[in-house]
């Protein structure tokens, strides 16, 4: 018998578009549960720690997205098969959520002054710095984040790469070869592919 | 024969303490190679992605401070022995670091007034809403943060509490009885005892 599994987020990609591709991509079913922030508000405090992505599977309610996706990727043979291959992912995934926490930080401001100072210096200086390097990496890793072979990294640097592009408003990987392979390497999986083609559009 | 160790960071404990704390109970032999402003400016290119800290570990170079915590965890058997008890460690680790974020975000700000503006609400709502459920969650295990026993969580999370606690200028644990009793059976551990006995002092 299949356990009930049950994703709940916004009407969004944000941090749960990776959670959904590694979902698709393992076949494993699952609602894609939508929450407007109306109904979230109300709902909040009855979350582990007041945080969506929560993901209800194998009869447990866990939350925070990357120890989701690290979770999703043992299931699904997507993960290191030791310590150090492990940590090499870890890193890989580490720095791309550093990079999507920096991109939030400008993109949520409220002060509009704060906001274009913090904009242009994550555009000009950190973006071009760590794409990079990634992309070097990539390349190191024969077309991979990590260990020259297809993991949950993966499913994460494409899944949030959704989420970096609409802060940024335009394609992250544009000047970085590798990168931009890896993500259409992805996207062009057949069930991520299908629920590309069928997803709910959304700002972010 | 005992490979060479060595951690590289700033003259502070900020990201680096958890790995100290961790290498100092492990046993393991290393050089804690604090560097000034300047110097890291002069090689911060030559890093695997521009920060800090970076661990020399058995031959290999590592970056990214919970990536680094968890690998040693492993090592160090403070790590889950299945997939829902890594993930349970996940999950606390990656909830502390979102609070540890909110805390830098004010901190590292320069305009004055949104400084203000974002430390009231990170000390008036983030830090007690995540604060009261995580000293719920080490009620529910038993005084640590997972699996009802020490593992490397406990360590992350009584390390990086002292760059909280240099940020918001008291000690967050203060008004949660069951994180602060963690801390303290962290901190009252031989080695990490020994440790922060006779360590450098500093400013994060």
């Amino acid at each position: 018998m299949e356990s009930k599994c049950k994703l709940t987020y916004f009407d969004a990609m944000g941090t749960a578009e990776p959670i959904r591709y590694l979902l698709y991509h393992g076949k494993i079913k699952f609602e894609d549960n939508r929450v407007d922030f109306q109904t979230w508000q109300s709902m909040k405090t009855s979350t582990p720690f007041g945080q969506m992505p929560v993901l209800e599977i194998d009869g447990k309610k866990m939350h925070q997205s990357i120890a989701i996706c690290r979770y999703l990727g043992k299931k699904l043979a997507l993960a290191g098969e030791n310590d150090w291959e492990s940590a090499q992912i870890d890193m890989a995934v580490d720095t791309v959520l550093d990079l999507r926490i920096k991109l939030s930080e400008f993109y949520w401001e409220s002060d509009e002054t704060v906001k274009q100072r913090k904009k242009a210096t994550v555009l000009n200086e950190t973006l071009p710095f760590v794409l990079e390097r990634l992309n070097g990496l990539v390349k190191e890793n024969g077309g991979y984040l990590a260990l020259g072979k297809l993991t949950w990294g993966d499913f994460f640097f494409a899944g949030i790469s959704e989420y970096m592009n609409c802060v940024t408003q335009f394609d992250i990987t544009k000047d970085y070869p590798n990168l931009a392979a890896l993500k259409k390497k992805i996207c062009e999986l057949p069930d991520v592919k299908d629920w590309i083609s069928r997803r709910p559009v959304s700002q972010l």
